[in-house]
């Protein structure tokens, strides 16, 4: 079940460089699209997000009209879920019934959580890059699954093929504590 | 040992969300910087990264004074030394000789490739985007070693605590073809 969390951690799950899953809104319809061109580029109290998409995305178009989305972060396990999102098109089907995911209602966003998703990011659209293709967002708020929260991320190598995180944490906050934001600590 | 490989499979280092060792050539003085937040924004023949970062960062000078670097990708048994280049300054010491890492001329930049990882990128810087922090740089040049090519990579929570890839590979490019750049394939 997915909780509210501190906002000083909604970096922690972008900076590893997972693939995430983007929901959106449009009237009533939600789509979602698979993204993995995503980075953290500030730890503020909200912190922004750089998303590499453009108009040959479908849900870029409602990204900027509605100004909002969720970034949610699958498990390793979901890795079929997450290429058959990133294969079809949502403007001819409900990509939540078809992949048998569940929406949850967000609280600032219209767009949905995805219950099933490690963590949700509740997120504005406040800028975009036309030359670079890059959409900013600032992260509103954070939703984690505290039973799922260490479970493994899947990383795209972009050539079809994925990997996975270890259970293997290395922790060397002792050596960089001048660098780590406060009440960011998940591990 | 480094050798050329084939551009079209740059973006595919990055893509994972690996951190990585940023080197800079000022003169004749060679530094290095630990950077996480970095993203593969296009696969055009030469595939272009973005990079937050900006002026509280020392390398920074460099990288726009110079205008190139090298992208470096450490394996996840280089923890240590990755946290130690990311929390001491390139002014006073030299991080090659003080992490004992191997500096290995590149082709096309000054700044050095590094001989102890799995993939270095020679880049160019083509763009900054003030308002965000974002360096735009474009790959020019692919170094790998094909020996340590499949080790795992490291990525950061951003807390002071790393994940490590597994040596699981999901291959997933039969389902997503169309979707898969020419001659990227790596695994």
């Amino acid at each position: 079940m997915l909780e509210k969390d501190s906002l000083n951690k909604a970096f922690t799950y972008i900076e590893p460089g997972p693939v995430t899953l983007v929901t959106t809104r449009e009237g009533r319809k939600n789509n979602i699209c698979t993204i993995s061109w995503m980075m953290a580029i500030n730890y503020s109290a909200h912190c922004h997000i750089a998303v590499s998409t453009g108009p040959w995305n479908h849900t870029f178009q409602t990204l900027m009209g509605t100004r909002e989305c969720c970034v949610c972060i699958p498990q390793a396990d979901m890795a079929e879920t997450v290429v058959g999102i990133g294969t079809v098109s949502g403007e001819e089907i409900d990509k939540f019934r078809e992949f048998g995911l569940t929406p949850v209602k967000a609280e600032i966003v219209k767009a949905p959580l995805i219950e099933e998703c490690i963590a949700s990011l509740e997120c504005r659209v406040i800028d975009y890059i036309e030359e670079h293709g890059l959409v900013i967002l600032q992260c509103e708020q954070l939703w984690v699954d505290k039973a799922r929260e260490f479970d493994p991320m899947l990383h795209a190598n972009g050539d079809g093929t994925f990997r996975v995180d270890s259970s293997r944490v290395i922790n060397l906050r002792d050596k960089m504590r001048m660098w780590v934001p406060e009440g960011s600590e998940r591990f």
